[in-house]
C-alpha cells in the first residue's frame, strides 16, 4: 500500500499496536535528546532504573537552557550532567555549544530515524526528515533504557507546498501561516507532513524552522521528505553518508489535506500573548519596539543570522531599542564569523550572546515594563519572557532586522527601496565543530558522578488509593500552558533537580498562594478548560503538582504531552463527559472518586465523581499501560515493580 | 619646583586647599563616569539637585553591570538612564557597548585630565594618563553639577619600573606583585605613580590593567606618564589630537619610593578570598580548575583577548572546565574579530559573551559548589561570584589560557615547550566604533524621562539630632568589604534604584536577620575593625544602612571611599582613639553620643561615646565640609540647603 512518510517511519519502527489514528502504539526510538532543564531530572530517573549503560543507538545530553549561573545551582547541574553522561554512555554537549535541536541537526540527525526528546521543540529535526517527538523526561529516560515509546497513533495532515517564497518572506512565515489557519491546538493528535513541489525550495534549516514551531500547532510532530537539499546539507556538514532519500509513495493518502502557495505568503507576526494570535506585519507596522532578538531553536540557523547580518550591514540598530542575537550553536556562529557576519552584526550595535536558549526560556533578556519585544522565538505565552504583562511578538529574522533598524515594527518588504533582498545560501562546506561534544568511551564509564547539594533524588510517590478524595484547589480556563503551571525563567529553572524547592512555584504566576494551600489541604484536585497543559513538554508541570498532593486533574481536554506526563507521575487526567459540568465545580469543593482503583483495574472509561451531593461523569481516555502507571502511582514505580517481578 | 605627575595634575585642577598630604583639597573634575549599577541612583540624586544641564566638560553614563535582565527591572533602568541622559546632556553608552573603563579609554580619555567615576575601578584611565578617582554616586552627581570634588590630598608612592616583562608574564603580574608587597590596604591615601625606563615597555592597556587593579591596594588612584606609546594608542584610536605629553619633572620627589624590575617578575595569582592573597602560580600549579574566565575591566582589552586567542589557537579547552571570554567592549571584540581571534576562541570551545562586567560583578557565571574558578578579574572577595564559599583565583590572561588548556592551574611558562609566546601588538589603526554611544544634542534635551515602577525617588534623610542614641546591631572584623555590607550579584543589583527594597540585603551574607533587627531597633550603631568598607565604591553600602536607621559606625579605620560615602549619607564615621576599645563593645550595647550636634558644630575631633556606664573616646577625622554634611543629615540635604539660602 502506498505510504506517506509518517507511515513509513512509524511502520519501520512499530513495536506494538496498529497504525490506526488514536489507537495506542509503541515505537522503537533511535535517538534520544535531553537538555539540561529537563535532563537533570531525566538522568535522575534514568539512574533510578538501575541500568548500567544507555541502550538507545544514540543518546545526547545538551546543555543549553540554564546558562546564566546566578549561583551554584546551574554549574552544579552541568557537572552532574557531564559526569553522569560519561558514566552511562551518553554524548554530552557542553554549555555554550548550542541549542539541542540545532546541534542535533548539524551533527547527528539522519533521515528516516525516530527521536524522542525531552523538549517540546524536538520536531525541529524534521529538517533532516526525522520523526522527532517531544515527551516528558521520564519517557526519554525509558527510551534511553531501551523501552519503546507509547503514544496514540497520530493522524497525518498532508500540506502540499507549491510556489516559492517571495523576497523578504521566509520559513517562519510559513509556520506562522499554519498557526493563522490552525491556531495553537488545531493539529492535536496529528503529524504535519509537507509535500509537493514547494518543498525543494526550502533548505534544511527552513524545514527545521517549520518543524520546530509545528509544536505550537499542538502537532505530535512534523516531517519533510529527504531529498537533494537534505543530501547537500549533510554533505556540507561532512556527513554525506548519513543521507538517504525519503519520499512519500506516489498515490499515498493523508488523513487531512491542506495546501500553501508559498509565493502568496507575506510577512506575518504572532501578537501577544499566543503564537496563534497571527496578524500580517502590515497590520501592526509602526508599533514602537524596545527590544529585538534574533535566535532560538526555531530561528538560530546560519541562514537566520546571516540574513540578519546582511540586512543590518553598514546600518545601525535604532537608538530606542536593544538588538540581540542568540546564535543557535557555536558552529553556526563559527560559520557566520567565517563569512563576515559577526563584524556586520557587531558594527550594527547588536549584542551577540553565547549560543543557547537564553531569553527564549526566560533566561535573561527580559523586556522592561510595558515594553514591546520582537523576537524570532517560537513562543510568547504571558510572562515567559520573565516580565509580567509582557508584550512579546514573534516574527521572522527579516521582520526582526527591519524593525531593529527602524525602531518600529516594520514590514521587511519596505526595505526593498533601500537594498536588495539578501538571499542566503548555506556554505558548500560548513565549518564543522564537534570539539565541545564529549563522546562516550570506555575510560569515561568509570567517571564518578558528582551531585551538588541542590540535586535531590527523585521523590517517592504513593500508589493510587482505593478511593481518592480531595479538595479543588484551583480552577483555570482554556489553553493553560505548562509555563503557567510550572514557570521557567532564571529563578525557577535552576530548581529543576529539586522537586521540593521547585514546587513552591507551581501556578505562582496566577496564584502565589497555590503551593501553600496545597500543603495545607492534603490531596487536591485541579480543574481546567480546553487544551490544558499546552506548550513546553516539561514534566515538572506534572511532577511538582503531584509532589504537592494534586491527585486528580479534571479538564475539558488535555494537551498530549501533558496528559502523558500526568500518567507518568500518577495524577488522574479526567475529562468532563458533559462539558457543561465544568461550570458546576468551584474551588473549595470536596471531590470523591469512589472505588477508583477498582475502576481503573477493570478498565472503566467512565469515572463517576461525587462533588458534595452531586455526581458527574468524567472520562479517563488512557491506554492500558497508562492505567498501570496510574495504579502504581507513576511510571517509575510501575517499571520498577515490573523489573522486580520479572 | 620639580613636580611629579600627580602634583602636576592636582595643581592644575586645585580649587581649594593646599597640596599637603592628608589635608582636604577640592579639585576641578573634567570627566565624570557613571555605570548603571551606581548610575541609576546617581542620576536620581542629580535630578534631585534641580539643575537643568550637566556642567562637567564630559559626562558619560555607561550600561555594563546589569545586563542579564531576569525581569523588568534592568531594562527599565536602561530606559531611565537613556532618557535621563538625553534630558540632561549626558553621553549614553548603550548596554552591550562595553565596560565603562575600557570604552572611556578607547573613546574619551585624555592625558592630564581628572575624572571622577562612580566605580572603584575608575583609575584604569591611568592607561591614558588621567588622574581618575572612584567615588560614590552622589559625589559624581555633584561633579556633574559642576561642583569640585573634595578629598584628602593624597601622598604619592613613586614606583620605578626597570627592565622588560619576560615572555608569558604580563601587566596583571605587575599589579599582583604590588598586591604581594602592599596587600589590600598598603596604599590607602596614596596615588601610585609609575615612572622609570620600564614604563615605555608597557602599552596603554597594560597601564590600564595596573591602574585599574591599583584600587585593590587601597590607593586613591594610579598615574602613568603620557609618552610615545600613549600617542600611538590615541592615534590608532583616531584621536591623535587628544594626545599631549605628560612626564614628571626631572628631580621631582615622591612621598614614598619603590622599584620593580619587570624582567624578574614571574606569573602570580591571588588565591581565595582576597586580591592580596598572592602566591606564585608555581606554588598552586596542578589544582584542578572548573571554570576559566578572561575579561573584565582589568583584563578585557584587545591584547588580553588576542593573547588568549593565540594561546588556545588550534587547541581546545579542557573537557573538565568551562572557558568564558567577556570582551571589555564591543570595539575590542570587533578588533579581535578583524584579526581572526573570534574564530580561534570559538574553535577552542570558549563561550564568548556580550561585552560587559558579567561574572565580575556576580551577574551570571557563578561557579558550582566547591568549584575552582580562575578569573582575570580584579576581585575575589567571598561570595562576590554569586556562590557561597567560592574558590576564585585571580591571574593574568596567560595563566588563565594555559590553565584552560590543561584543566589545572598551570604556569604559562610551561607552554613554552609547545609554542612560542604570542607577543601581541595593538593594531596600527583600530576598528573604531562610536555608534552605540548616544551623544547629547539639542533635540534630545526634550526627551521625556521614563521611570519604571522599581525606580523610586531618593529617600528623605533626617538631620543629625542634638544627641544620638542607638543600639549596636552588629560587630564585624577587619577588611570588611562593601560587598559584605551591601552585596551585588544578579538578585541585588537590580534593586539599586529602590532603597527600601535593597536595604533588605544589607549584611545579608553574614547575617540574614540584620535588616529585620534594624527595623525593630530604630537608631543603630555598627562596629567594625580595620579597613572597614574596602572594595567597591558603592554608595548603597552607606545609603541602605542609613535608610535602616544606622546612624553611627565605629571602626578601627575606614576605607577612603566608604568614609566619604558615610558622610554623604549622614552616618557618623567614628574611629577608636584607643584601638583596644574595640573589644569593649558588643552587639546589643546601648550607645549614647551626647551633644553630638554641638560637638560637630564646634569642630571637635574627639567625640566621647557612652556605652552603658562606661565612656570611650572616639575620633571624627573628617573635614569641615563633611561636618556640614553630617549635620545636615547628608550631602544632598546640605547642598539643597545651601542652594536655597544662596
Amino acid at each position: 500500500m502506498a505510504q506517506n512518510i509518517t507511515q513509513k517511519i512509524l511502520s519501520t519502527h512499530l513495536v506494538e499496536g496498529e497504525l490506526i489514528p488514536g489507537e495506542e502504539i509503541a515505537i522503537h526510538i533511535d535517538h534520544t535528546l535531553l537538555q539540561d532543564a529537563t535532563g537533570t531530572m531525566a538522568m535522575l530517573e534514568f539512574e533510578a532504573l538501575g541500568i548500567d549503560r544507555v541502550k538507545a543507538d544514540l543518546a545526547v545530553q545538551y546543555v543549553d537552557h540554564n546558562l546564566l549561573q546566578t549561583d551554584f545551582k546551574n554549574a552544579d547541574d552541568h557537572k552532574y550532567l557531564r559526569t553522569v553522561s560519561a558514566r552511562y554512555g551518553v554524548h554530552y554537549s557542553q554549555p555554550g555549544n548550542g541549542i539541542s535541536h540545532i546541534v542535533h541537526l548539524e551533527r547527528f540527525g539522519r533521515p528516516g530515524l525516530t527521536m524522542l526528546g525531552a523538549d517540546s521543540h524536538t520536531p525541529g529535526a524534521a529538517g533532516v526528515s526525522m520523526l522527532a517527538i517531544g515527551a516528558g523526561g521520564l519517557d526519554v529516560a525509558l527510551a534511553m533504557a531501551g523501552h519503546p515509546y507509547h503514544l496514540p497513533c497520530p493522524g497525518v495532515l498532508g500540506v502540499r507546498l507549491t510556489g516559492r517564497l517571495p523576497d523578504w518572506v521566509s520559513a517562519k512565515d510559513v509556520i506562522l501561516e499554519m498557526l493563522r489557519r490552525y491556531d495553537v491546538k488545531g493539529c492535536v493528535g496529528m503529524v504535519v507532513e509537507y509535500f509537493g513541489p514547494g518543498v525543494k525550495t526550502l533548505s534544511v534549516t527552513d524545514r527545521m524552522t517549520i518543524g520546530n514551531m509545528g509544536t505550537e500547532l499542538g502537532a505530535t510532530s512534523t516531517v519533510f521528505p529527504s531529498d537533494e537539499r537534505t543530501r547537500r546539507f549533510l554533505t556540507a556538514q561532512g556527513r554525506e553518508d548519513d543521507w538517504r532519500e525519503l519520499q512519500a509513495d506516489p498515490g499515498c493518502g493523508y488523513d487531512e489535506l491542506d495546501e500553501i502557495d508559498l509565493s502568496r505568503l507575506e510577512p506575518l507576526i504572532a501578537c501577544p500573548t499566543s503564537p496563534g494570535n497571527i496578524r500580517t506585519v502590515r497590520e501592526v507596522a509602526g508599533t514602537p519596539v524596545d527590544q529585538v532578538i534574533v535566535g532560538s531553536s526555531v530561528n538560530g540557523s546560519y541562514r537566520d543570522l546571516m540574513v540578519t547580518a546582511c540586512i543590518v550591514d553598514k546600518r545601525h540598530s535604532a537608538a530606542n531599542l536593544s538588538f540581540h542575537v542568540n546564535p543557535g550553536s557555536r558552529q553556526v556562529l563559527e560559520n557566520v564569523a567565517e563569512n563576515g557576519g559577526v563584524m556586520m552584526l557587531l558594527l550594527a550595535g547588536i549584542r551577540i550572546h553565547q549560543s543557547g536558549c537564553l531569553g527564549c526560556i526566560g533566561m535573561g533578556q527580559a523586556p522592561g515594563t510595558g515594553q514591546v519585544s520582537l523576537r524570532t522565538f517560537p513562543r510568547n505565552f504571558p510572562g515567559r519572557s520573565g516580565t509580567e504583562g509582557d508584550q512579546v511578538y514573534l516574527c521572522s529574522p527579516e521582520t526582526a532586522a527591519a524593525s531593529g533598524l527602524k525602531g518600529v515594527i516594520t514590514d521587511p518588504r519596505d526595505l526593498a527601496a533601500e537594498m536588495d533582498y539578501p538571499r542566503i545560501s548555506d556554505p558548500e562546506t560548513f565549518v564543522v565543530d564537534t570539539s565541545s561534544i564529549l563522546f562516550p568511551d570506555e575510560e569515561r564509564f568509570s567517571t564518578e558522578v558528582v551531585r551538588g547539594p541542590n540535586i535531590k533524588p527523585f521523590p517517592r510517590l504513593e500508589p493510587l488509593p482505593g478511593t481518592l478524595e480531595g479538595t479543588v484547589v484551583i480552577k483555570v480556563g482554556d489553553n493553560i500552558s505548562t509555563d503557567i503551571i510550572m514557570p521557567a525563567g532564571s529563578k525557577v529553572l535552576p530548581l529543576r533537580s529539586n522537586i521540593e524547592a521547585i514546587s513552591d512555584y507551581v501556578f505562582y504566576q496566577i496564584d502565589e498562594d497555590f503551593s501553600r494551600r496545597c500543603r495545607e489541604l492534603g490531596d487536591t484536585v485541579v480543574v481546567g478548560g480546553d487544551n490544558y497543559g499546552q506548550g513546553s513538554s516539561r514534566e515538572h508541570a506534572a511532577l511538582a503538582p503531584r509532589y504537592l498532593g494534586v491527585r486528580v486533574k479534571i479538564a475539558r481536554s488535555f494537551a498530549r504531552i501533558h496528559q502523558a506526563n500526568l500518567c507518568n507521575f500518577g495524577i488522574l487526567p479526567l475529562t468532563f463527559k458533559h462539558a457543561e459540568d465544568y461550570d458546576r465545580i468551584e474551588p473549595g469543593d470536596r471531590l470523591v472518586v469512589s472505588d477508583v482503583r477498582r475502576l481503573l483495574e477493570k478498565g472503566a472509561r467512565e469515572i463517576p465523581v461525587t462533588i458534595g451531593k452531586r455526581q458527574i461523569v468524567t472520562l479517563l481516555d488512557v491506554s492500558e499501560r497508562q492505567r498501570r502507571q496510574l495504579l502504581a502511582g507513576g511510571t517509575l514505580n510501575e517499571v520498577r515493580d515490573r523489573l522486580r517481578t520479572a
